[in-house]
This record gives structure tokens, C-alpha cells and sequence, in this order.
């Protein structure tokens, strides 16, 4: 007999129509929004973002790829065909994330012992 | 044989001193979040949490009141002896969170096709 195991929509159905619910449906959780800071610091490749200092995990990182994807966060494009690899980028709506993350960046500073880390590069 | 769980620890280490990371330690997952919008619009109580649109299990509701309090984003008191009960409080540093709540509402309703809510009251 063979089990397949269900796997979890690549997004998530609203659980309401409240903006903080549907934002937290996106990038609710503990890495997806470390991806969109790296993207947003520039860094563009699936190495570099296993290089940050977080230490995600590989399963994590692809999964959280697909999700930013579909949920149109970030996009991606190929830059070599043998193998396939790609870049990812972040689209206008990922591009949008930026008052949050600087929110975020305050609140850590201020109340979670973080270090302010250099400014962030403009926008593309 | 008896086996004991391991339970996960209330504040979680941290990952880094990237503030984006500390923040997301702190609040980084699909509920938390949810109850800190709770309490910016008044609610106090176990219940009224327990009502709230988006339908949060109640051994989430618990787990993350006990984090939220172990991370000094949220304080409890007795409104009841016999049975005990509490009521829940934004600290300082839990009223902090208001700038990025403004951003996570401002990006759903732009991006996520969520509802512009009324607008939050004012501090107490």
C-alpha cells in the first residue's frame, strides 16, 4: 500500500480577512522574512542564503523559496541552464516589506538586545 | 517507563544579533501576533481572545501568552481569586510593537486583499 504524505498548500488559506491575519499568513514565521532581508541586502543566490548566520536549513530555505513565490514576494530567473540555477529577487510587492523591516529592525534594537546592523542598500 | 516530552523553552535562543532575527524569536510565527492585535484593541481576557475572527486552538492561546510573557511583551493580573483568573496587559516594550502593526495592516490591505480595519485606539 502507498501513503502519501499531504503536503501543506504552498499558501496558506486566509483564516480571516483582518490585514495583520493576512499579512502573518505570507511571511508568518521565524525565516521567511530573514530571506527577504538578505534579498533585500543584496544577496540573490540559494549558497548565499545558507551562508547567513541564522544557519537555515536547506529543506527550510527551498521551502520557504516556493512559498515567497507563490505568494508573489519574490520571483526568480535563471542564470545558468546546465544545471539549472536560479536568482531570486524580490517583486514590488516583496519591495514593499520595507517599512516592516525597518519596524522590525527598531524593535529588535530597541527591546531584544539586537545590534543595528549598516543601513540597507535603496531599492534596485 | 514513564516519558517526558520535552517541552520547547518559553523565550527561544537566539539565532543571531541581526535584529530582523531577534524580532522574529521573539514574535516570529502565525498567532503571536494575532493576540498582540488583540490587546491593542482592548481585549483582556482568556475568552475574549478565544472569540476573535481567526479561531486560535486554545493550547496555542496558552503557549503563547506564556511566551509573550516570558519575552516582557505582555503582563498579567488577578481580576479573581477564587478561581483565579487574569487579565492580560501590553508592557512598554509589547506597545512598542505598534509601528510595525501599522506597517503588517498598511502591506495586507495593499497587497494581501485584506480589510482596512478601524482604526486602533489610542494607548491607554
Amino acid at each position: 500500500m502507498t501513503r502519501t504524505v499531504p503536503r501543506r498548500p504552498a499558501v496558506r488559506p486566509r483564516r480571516s480577512l483582518c490585514p495583520v491575519s493576512c499579512t502573518l499568513d505570507a511571511i508568518g514565521d521565524r525565516w521567511s522574512l530573514l530571506v527577504v532581508r538578505d534579498l533585500m541586502r543584496g544577496k540573490r543566490r540559494y549558497a548565499e542564503f545558507l551562508e547567513s548566520s541564522e544557519g537555515i536549513p536547506t529543506n527550510i530555505l527551498a521551502d520557504r523559496l516556493k512559498r515567497l513565490q507563490a505568494s508573489g514576494i519574490v520571483t526568480s530567473q535563471r542564470y545558468s541552464s546546465h544545471p539549472v540555477r536560479l536568482e531570486y529577487h524580490l517583486t514590488p510587492k516583496g519591495e514593499d516589506l520595507r517599512p516592516m523591516m525597518r519596524a522590525m529592525v527598531e524593535w529588535g534594537v530597541r527591546h531584544a538586545g539586537a545590534r543595528m546592523p549598516p543601513p540597507l542598500p535603496p531599492r534596485e
